[in-house]
C-alpha cells in the first residue's frame, strides 16, 4: 500500500532517497531548506538534482521551504534529510512545529558530546530538545553505507532504518525497499548511529597512509594496500571498543565496519586525509578543499574530545585508542601524518 | 642480538621477508624449492628476485634446495616460505628432517577441512603428520595483511605471528620487527590462521561487487563502492561468526578483517572475483588469468564443504552464511554472481 513521504532537505542524500521511495509508488514530496532554492527551483524546471547523473522517477513533487507545511499535510513520514550542520534548524524550524504524530526518519550521521563525555545520537539530541519544549516524539534513522550518488545509479545498497517503535520501522521498511535498497530493522538506536558516526576519525586516519605512501614511494608507485590494511585493522580494533562503550550490538558494529569501508573511498574525509599524509598541515589541506564542508571532521573531534573528557572523569584509557589521539592531534596540533604503527602493535602471549 | 635465519621458498612472500630479517643485520640465508631454481640462479647473479623492484640487502646469501641441509646448520629459526600447494612437500621434504630444536615459523596461509568438518591450521596439520612419523614439534605462523611486494617497498605493515611457546615468538620478534614490519603476537594459532584464511570466500564475493557494477553501469561509471561496502559488511558478519565457531580471539577476529580488506584489493582473487561479476562463467575466468595459481580458491573451497559437512552433521546452519554459500555457488554450480542482497539483512527489532 503506498505512502505519502515527505523529504526535507533537498541535499544529496535526502534527494537520492526520493529514488526508492518514488519507484514504489509512493507520492513523494521533496522540500528544500532555505538555502536549497536553487536546487528546488532546478528540480521543478528539469527534473532533475543538479548533482545527480539521472533524472528523478516521474511524479516527484518539490517544495520551497515556505511550503513545508503543506508538503507534510496527510504524508505518512517524513525523512529528514539535513547536513549534521542543520541538526539545531531542524529542530527549531520543523520538529518544533510538526505534529508529533507524523513520524521522522533521518538520514543525518554524527554523534552530540554532552560535557561528561557522553556521546548521544541525534535522534537522541532532538528528542531532549523537544522534551524541554514539552513535545515529546521519538525519532528513526537511516544508518550504514550508503553515498547517494550511486543510490541514483540503483547499485546495491544495504542500511539499516533503527528506533524505538518496531511497528513504524516496519512501515519504513515497506515503503522503501527495493531490489537494490535493501533495510535491516534494529531498535538499537545509539548503536547503530554510534558505528556510523565513529567511523570518521577511523576513515581521516586510513587515508592518511594513502597520502604516505605518496610521499615515501613518489606517485609512481600506485596504489599500495599493506599501510591501508594495517590501519584499517587498528581502525576496526578501536570502533568496536567504542561501540562497546556506547552499548552498540554486535549487528550494529558490523555495520560501522561496512561504513568505515565506503568512507574511506568517499570523497570529501579520503580527500583530506590524502593531502594530511602527503604532508600538507591541516590548514594547508584546507585551502586545497576550499569550499568542501567536512562534517566528518566535526564528528570525529566530538569523538576524540569526549573520549579525553572521559579519561578525565576516569572512564577510559586514552592509550587504548591511538589512532583516535593521532588523527586528532594531526588535525589540531600540527602532528606529521605519519601514524604511529608499533602503538598497533599487541602482545597476548602467556 | 643478532641471528641465522634460513628462509625456505623464494616465492614472493618468502623472499620479501629477507628484507626486513636482513636489515636488522641477521644472516639471512635464502633457499629456493626445487621449484625455484631459477629464482635463485637470478638471485645468486643479480641480487635482486626477478618479480621485485628493489634488490635484495647486501649479504643475503642464496642456496639451492639441495643445499638446504648447509643453510640451516646453526640457525635461530627456518621461514618457511612455501605456497600452500606446497604443505605436503614440505612436510616431507623439510619437517620431517629438520632437527625439532629448530623453531619454524611459516607464512603459508590455509585451512584443511577434515571428514568431520572441522578445519584446521597448518600448523596443526604438519604437527599431526610428524606426530605419525614420531616427531614433536611445534610450528610457528605469520597471519595478517601483507603483500610480499609492498613489504620490498618498506610499506608500513602489521603482522602478527603466533605460536605456543611465547619464549620462541618474542626471540622471532626480536629479530623481525623494524621500523616498517610491525609484529603482535600470540598464542591463539587456530584463531590467528583461521582470520587470515577464511576471508578469501569472502575477498571473492566483494570483488564481484566491482564486476556487478561494471556490468550494470558501464566502465565509464567508475568505481562505485556501496555494494563493496554492503559485501564487506555482510563479509564481516558471516567471518565473526566463522571466527567464534574456531574459537578465535578478538584480536585475531580484527586481523582477520584487516586482512579481508587487503586481499580485496590484492591480485589474484580480486580478478577473478571481478571477471565472475562481469558475467563470465568460472571456466572463462580461469582462461583469461591462465597461468595464475588460486590457492585463495583451494581455502574458499574448503570452507564451505567444511561448513556443509558441519550443517549435514547438525552443527552448523548454512543460513547464516548465504555469501560464502554464494561464492561456492558461483565457482562450482554456474550461479550468476548477482549477489543474494535481501539475504543479508536482519530484523533485530522486538
Amino acid at each position: 500500500m503506498s505512502k505519502i513521504i515527505t523529504i526535507i532537505g533537498s541535499g544529496m542524500m535526502g534527494s537520492a532517497l526520493a529514488f526508492p521511495a518514488r519507484e514504489n509508488g509512493n507520492e513523494v514530496r521533496l522540500v528544500g531548506t532555505p538555502l536549497d532554492k536553487d536546487i528546488i527551483d532546478e528540480c521543478r524546471r528539469s527534473g532533475k538534482h543538479p548533482k545527480f547523473d539521472y533524472a528523478f522517477p516521474e511524479g516527484v513533487k518539490y517544495y520551497q521551504f515556505e511550503e513545508w507545511k503543506e508538503a507534510v499535510a496527510g504524508c505518512d513520514f517524513v525523512i529528514g534529510g539535513v547536513s549534521s550542520f542543520g541538526v539545531d534548524w531542524f529542530l527549531e524550524e520543523v520538529l518544533t512545529y510538526l505534529d508529533p504524530a507524523i513520524p521522522v526518519l533521518s538520514v543525518t550521521k554524527g554523534l552530540v558530546n554532552l560535557e561528561d563525555g557522553t556521546l548521544i545520537s541525534y535522534p537522541d539530541y532532538w528528542q531532549r530538545g523537544l522534551a524541554k519544549k514539552g513535545i515529546k516524539r521519538e525519532v528513526c534513522a537511516i544508518g550504514g553505507p550508503c553515498t547517494s550518488y550511486e543510490l541514483v545509479y540503483h547499485d546495491q545498497t544495504e542500511v539499516a532504518f533503527c528506533g524505538k517503535d518496531s511497528a513504524v520501522l516496519k512501515m519504513m521498511k515497506a515503503a522503501m525497499q527495493t531490489s537494490y535498497y535493501h533495510v535491516s530493522l534494529t531498535n538499537d538506536v545509539i548503536g547503530l548511529e554510534s558505528a556510523v558516526a565513529l567511523k570518521n576519525g577511523y576513515a581521516l586516519a586510513i587515508a592518511m597512509t594513502i597520502g604516505l605512501v605518496n610521499r615515501h614511494n613518489g606517485p609512481e608507485a600506485g596504489l599500495h594496500f599493506n599501510s591501508q590494511a594495517g590501519a584499517f585493522y587498528q581502525a576496526v580494533k578501536e570502533m568496536r571498543l567504542l561501540l562497546e562503550m556506547q552499548g552498540a550490538s554486535r549487528d550494529c558494529e558490523n555495520i560501522g565496519i561496512g561504513d568505515l569501508y565506503v568512507t574511506v573511498y568517499g570523497g570529501r574525509t579520503r580527500k583530506i586525509g590524502i593531502l594530511l599524509g602527503e604532508g600538507k598541515t591541516y590548514q594547508e589541506a584546507l585551502d586545497i578543499l576550499a569550499g568542501v564542508t567536512l562534517e566528518s571532521l566535526v564528528v570525529a573531534r566530538r569523538v576524540h574530545k569526549a573520549m579525553v573528557r572521559k579519561a578525565e572523569l576516569g572512564q577510559a584509557d586514552l592509550s587504548r585508542f591511538p589512532m583516535l589521539c593521532h588523527a586528532a592531534d594531526v588535525l589540531d596540533n600540527g602532528k606529521d601524518a605519519e601514524l604511529p604503527w608499533e602503538a598497533f602493535t599487541f602482545d597476548q602471549t602467556k
